[in-house]
């Protein structure tokens, strides 16, 4: 497989083409937004760089950037929560991806412990801004599956 | 309705808490993946800066910032293409939000006519990277219903 992307050359040919032109942020990353294959729920949002892109088409494994960590990501080489690629999309403007996926072992993807990462709910339209769980218990403990490494969260 | 977001004080706070304490990144926006709330299918990824977020929160209708126009983007000013919010969610970190929305008219979210931005499939381990369109009939011209206005898409 050729390891290059398409040089971008009109909107026509990125947005109405079949070359994958895909274009990398300042930072040299695109945004995947991951959702589960079966029951659609967004699971994640990370980014990948160049490498991490490749790398997913070629092994049919979701490998992202880490930006908290500045490494490539394997996603499940530390939990064992490996992502199989379903269906890889490509938006319109070739500056997004979409990947569908299955998940290995307890079919979570959050390092919190949640199945999803979006496990709170922003009310619409009411005065309270008080977030509401969605997830009530945590597939599996944090702790365990990844022990003493950092948290990813900044503040 | 308060306007203000919570300060980041801790992990915890931010991943286990129920105060809205979003992150924005040095653009000051955080991305926004919206679906649709009957197939579940991502529609686009969009950002947000902090009044996008506010206003979204407060009508229940999308709106985003545009990067390429620099403005508060009310979807669906333009097009019609209004986008009702069914539920609004955020991730564990708060650098990210999910909108789950019904779409207003055509049913279309792609300013290229498409129903959803993500209408092409990368191959996955094959030789062939050339993309394959899943959606092979627009649902509106951009033509007709954006007129000159410029072409969002960037090089």
């Amino acid at each position: 497989m050729a390891n290059e992307f398409a040089a971008r050359t009109s909107v026509e040919q990125v947005e109405e083409g079949a070359e994958l032109a895909p274009k990398f942020d300042a930072d040299g990353l695109i945004p995947a937004v991951t959702t589960d294959a079966n029951s659609g729920e967004v699971l994640m949002v990370g980014y990948m760089n160049a490498e991490a892109l490749r790398k997913t088409i070629e092994t049919g494994e979701a490998h992202y950037w880490s930006r908290s960590r500045q490494v490539l990501w394997h996603k499940g080489a530390t939990s064992g929560l490996v992502q199989k690629v379903v269906e890889l999309m490509i938006d319109d403007d070739q500056d997004c991806v979409w990947l569908k996926v299955g998940v290995e072992g307890s079919g979570a993807s959050c390092h919190v412990g949640y199945r999803t990462c979006f496990y709170r709910r922003i009310p619409i339209g009411k005065a309270s801004k008080r977030l509401e769980f969605t997830e009530t218990e945590k597939v599996f403990d944090p702790k365990v599956v990844y022990g003493d490494a950092p948290n990813p969260t900044k503040l």
